[in-house]
């Protein structure tokens, strides 16, 4: 099953199954919003399921039209869970490896994720703008002290995100302890949030084994496997559920994809090829991005993001 | 204006203006909860004053009857804007001082805020369960890079809040640099929400100058000044919007309260009184809670948070 929001309705939007073909819809009744979805996810299997099926002679809808599948969300926690991105950037910049027997992980902000072909509105080239794809799974009510076994059933659907981050605000920040504020802006996401089974075997050990291609100003950037997790997302759920209750609605990154492959496969962020540049010639060669720049990100079932970064 | 939420109603519990002796509510109407009336605040001025009116003739409800303003919020942010405690952790622990030109911030999170009198349930003694006495403020909608000065009208809300922490699990979160999720559960509130005016003077330079007092079964803790912030809240929302709208209900904190006249006024979280003994005495003196403690938080209009800790 593919779900998506579309823009119309309240800040949520209005909630639409997705017909094969990714351009016809229909809505799930009794299910306004995919929140309202999420919250009562096994009685609203029979309205999707209908929905689904609708959506093969659905109304035709546009790029668009499409908002990010959860507009807004009660909690955004992002991992970083491609060992060799972290090596790649302590490699870089000289720094020890980051200590730790856990999954690294932060909350970022969840009230707004960005439509995917919306402009991206952000403050300044000289905050050193960057992209980072990644996948994220959507969690349903998730009890504190859940195992990662346990885990794996509270995943309802799979997501692909654009976590933008602001390089040049990152390293203060990160030094303080205190993690990311300035840095990390809002996400954009995909169109189409996918229930595991829909990824058929490329859903394995909580990892999507996919390549995530990133294109900037139409030309290829990367196309690394979703597969290279240390940790899979149920482990990273059970890592976030440790203290807190998760509601439904909670997304999880994965922080940027990345393969040990890089030099066939490319990145998803800048900032990973900067460091890849440092280490091979000493210094980066690679720009952040200018103001009228365009970043796509395609994957699997998801749907393209495609937007273009524009000045505040 | 004193407002709070009653625990009736969905999720986000039932709006109502508080009377002056904080006992007699009145429903708000046309607003059934807090976040409505955050998202279209002007507009609902004229009915927040009779329902304050009303209120003192209202419906007279018991402690027990009051959610946290905002049982769940859009985004929380907690500084760290007390020097001195800043100063006394570092020293206790032999750690340079935090290398920073801006406020310290993190993003918590923010899908959860505990009724003031509902029991707080955490998974183990062993995480070193802590309490933090902090003000917060709750703001409209805010533009992306606002001004320190401008930030000031869209302060909307007071609040006081305990900022649950888990220490055993802080320090290697933090070591990380990407913030805490372990370490910070959901953070409880004191029952009214209050509007700057009606601090009176002791609304000041965006700071809350009135004692934070803390009882821990029974006993004095402490009661340190909020004025003693070295950014004002203005100046924190400020930090906050630099790169991003914050959505109104976005709850701002002032980091543990800390004064400089610690060996009179005490503290507001157990680890600080810990720093002040092992530089003191070499030694922390004073545990972290043991299940089936009650801690009490009170200041100002704000009415009191008084709850038990227990084992989830």
């Amino acid at each position: 099953m593919r779900l998506a929001t579309l823009k119309r309705g309240g800040r949520d939007g209005t909630l639409v199954a997705v017909a094969r073909d990714g351009t016809r819809v229909a809505p799930v009744t009794g299910f306004p919003t995919l929140q309202s979805a999420l919250d009562t996810w096994d009685a609203a299997q029979d309205a999707l399921a209908a929905a689904t099926e609708a959506a093969e002679t659905g109304e035709a809808v546009a790029a668009e039209d499409f908002a990010a599948p959860l507009p807004r969300a009660w909690q955004w926690l992002d991992g970083s869970a491609f060992p060799t991105h972290g090596d790649l950037m302590q490699t870089a910049f000289n720094l020890p490896p980051i200590e730790t027997t856990k999954p690294l992980m932060y909350q970022g902000m969840s009230h707004r994720f960005i439509a995917p072909t919306d402009d991206v509105a952000l403050p300044s080239e000289a905050d050193g703008i960057d992209f980072e794809g990644e996948f994220g799974v959507v969690t349903g009510d998730v009890p504190m002290g859940v195992s990662a076994t346990d885990a794996l059933d509270h995943i309802r659907l799979i997501v692909l995100i654009n976590d933008w981050s602001l390089r040049t605000l990152a390293p203060a920040e990160m030094k303080t302890g205190f993690g990311w504020v300035q840095a990390k802006p809002a996400c954009s996401a995909a169109p189409f949030a996918v229930t595991p089974d829909e990824l058929g075997t490329a859903w394995a050990d909580g990892r999507v084994c996919l390549p995530l291609t990133v294109e900037v100003d139409g030309t290829w950037f990367g196309h690394p496997s979703g597969r290279a997790m240390a940790y899979g997302f149920h482990e990273l759920v059970a890592h976030a559920a440790a203290t807190r209750d998760l509601p439904a609605g909670t997304i999880i990154g994965s922080g940027t994809v990345s393969n040990a492959e890089h030099a066939t496969v490319g990145s998803t962020c800048i900032s990973e090829r900067r460091a890849i540049e440092m280490i091979a010639g000493g210094k980066p060669e690679t720009g952040f991005l200018r103001f009228g720049t365009r970043v796509a990100m395609r994957a699997g079932p998801f749907g393209a993001i495609d937007q273009r970064v524009v000045r505040a």
